[in-house]
């Protein structure tokens, strides 16, 4: 897609880093600005918006890919666990972050709170309501 | 397993609000401490540690039912866009995070940083070594 950034990325027409890994559907590298050192993008090299407009084919593959490169990455760095992230709202071309994650680290998960009393059961039926 | 509570969820030991959603593979439900109202929490009823460990079958299901459960929850919430989160140090039942995202909800997504001159590179090439 022009004017997409990690379409750019995946033909090779903005160089960045080497590759870590590529194959015929994905291409995946270092984010240049990593929440830890050694923080992946993983994208398909076709332009979908987010996971759920990819063809349920590729999104499996995705999530194999995910599963075949993450341990790998977690022992190239020694690192103590893993984590995912997908954001999808500032670059419209899915990506999935893996985040190589160290004890004291400073991540900060993000904030939770609380339910009042009968909201939960609200919120559940209402989407309930959406899935039947 | 014994002592997880997400076992006890999935098998009904625990009760919870209401799934929201459940078939013979997996649960859905609202986490008590939501980061955003609606913050739903997908798990394989049969225990794994994470998604690395997960036989490949289950886990395209897995994505899959995210995929489909993503936009319902997004549309019945009136939510901007969705977020998936999948930390895992905590609770050791995977579990997938489903975030729906508003304008202004005061989420913050973690710091970024930047890499030193080279550093990249070194990190690429030791990534790389560990998938040959």
């Amino acid at each position: 897609m022009k004017d997409c950034i990690f379409c750019k990325i995946a033909s090779g027409e903005i160089p960045t880093e080497d590759f870590i890994y590529e194959d015929e559907n994905f291409v995946a590298f270092l984010d240049i600005r990593p929440i830890n050192s050694g923080h992946v993008l993983v994208i398909p090299r076709e332009h979908y918006e987010n996971l759920f407009t990819m063809p349920d084919e590729l999104l499996s593959k995705y999530i194999l890919l995910i599963k075949r490169l993450a341990p790998k990455i977690k022992e190239a760095l020694n690192a103590r666990w893993i984590n995912l992230l997908v954001f999808g709202e500032e670059i419209k071309h899915v990506h999935i972050h893996i985040i190589p994650r160290f004890d004291n680290d400073g991540f900060e998960p993000p904030k939770q709170g609380e339910y009042k009393e009968g909201e939960m059961k609200e919120i559940t039926e209402k989407i309930k309501s959406f899935l039947n």
